[in-house]
């Protein structure tokens, strides 16, 4: 994607536009869980919103600005969720807990997001990357900072690279949504269900948590 | 890639066209590895190998075919290496430790590998991934099933279960190879440095084995 097409697709998204835009962003979204690949085209989008093709191009600049588009929009309301529990007043402990969750279930929710996520980052240096970076990337590297930061001085978790931190982390909560080859050989199942979810959310939660505690948790 | 073009190259890669085979692999790894993409062309690989292209259609049936051949040619290793660390007389944790470092240094080695095995696999509806599945990925997970039960009898390691463990280890040690855009953003770095390497070893490391262990590490 380049920047022109960015800064195109951010300058048309406003006033009466909106509704349009996001009829075609939803159109977009259920497409891309449907069908379990990037796969769709300008007109599948369109046909599914019931607008005309050409508005894709009108608000998004293009199919990838508007992918991107839809990975702000299902970001941003995580990202306000996140920032939210960083303030709480809760333990370290009870944040990261509910951090773990929130990953998996955003990745269950939206499972294109993962692939979107890949494809649009490429290999960073792209104006896509550069704004994935800033509005997904450093605000999740930077909550996790304050998390693992609040943990040590309570004297509950161990001492931790919040970098390293997050790519272990978002690995861990990544490969089995990404991995669906792996998931129909291993488990026999063609994605993850709602029972895979949740004991998904129990394993790294208890690996995690044990792994970052200084004193054991049984 | 097609059963048929699987079967096929299966079949010719034997006799006096071994060292042929071997060397179009060796171009291809190192192509891979050079220009950090899957888009080599079967020209790339012919030039770099000092062979006619027309080789890699008779040895491997197609591109697709050299590339499942490659993987093969990295796993077989490592797998050997694993299924000798599994029968070893280490405990459950030395061995643990020794498989993170042996999983990251391969993705190290190989930095197309993961790449690669993401784009084979794909949804794992063909031949490659079921291929890719068998020597691969299940031996993995049984090699790790086999690890994590003796640390319970051991009395060292909590009840983990193997497949769920499986997705999020791998994870762990896989996104930092595949997220090079977050890597650039995060780190400032174009790929992972052999410094990165070791710290990420530690990392890793010191948070599993923290996580499975009944007791406190320290």
């Amino acid at each position: 994607m380049t920047d022109e097409a960015t800064a195109f697709a951010k300058g048309r998204r406003s006033g009466k536009g909106e509704a349009s835009a996001a009829l075609l962003l939803k159109a977009a979204g259920e497409l891309l869980a449907e069908r379990k690949s990037l796969d769709i085209s300008l007109l599948d989008i369109a046909k599914r919103s019931g607008l005309n093709s050409a508005l894709i191009k009108y608000y998004f600049g293009s199919k990838d600005g508007l992918l991107l588009a839809l990975i702000e929009r299902d970001a941003s309301q995580a990202m306000s969720e996140l920032d939210f529990l960083v303030h709480a007043r809760l333990s370290a402990e009870r944040k990261m807990k509910i951090h773990i969750s929130g990953i998996i279930n955003s990745y269950f929710r939206a499972p294109y997001l993962n692939r979107l996520l890949h494809y649009l980052m490429g290999d960073g240096d792209s104006a896509a990357a550069r704004q994935i970076a800033d509005f997904f990337v450093m605000p999740l590297i930077e909550a996790q900072r304050a998390i693992l930061k609040q943990g040590e001085e309570e004297g509950a978790f161990r001492s931790c690279d919040p970098q390293l931190f997050y790519f272990s982390l978002v690995g861990s909560c990544d490969l089995i949504f990404q991995a669906t080859s792996s998931l129909r050989h291993v488990l026999g199942l063609s994605g993850v269900t709602d029972d895979l979810r949740q004991r998904y959310i129990t394993h790294v939660t208890d690996l995690c948590l044990s792994g970052l505690m200084v004193t054991p948790r049984d």
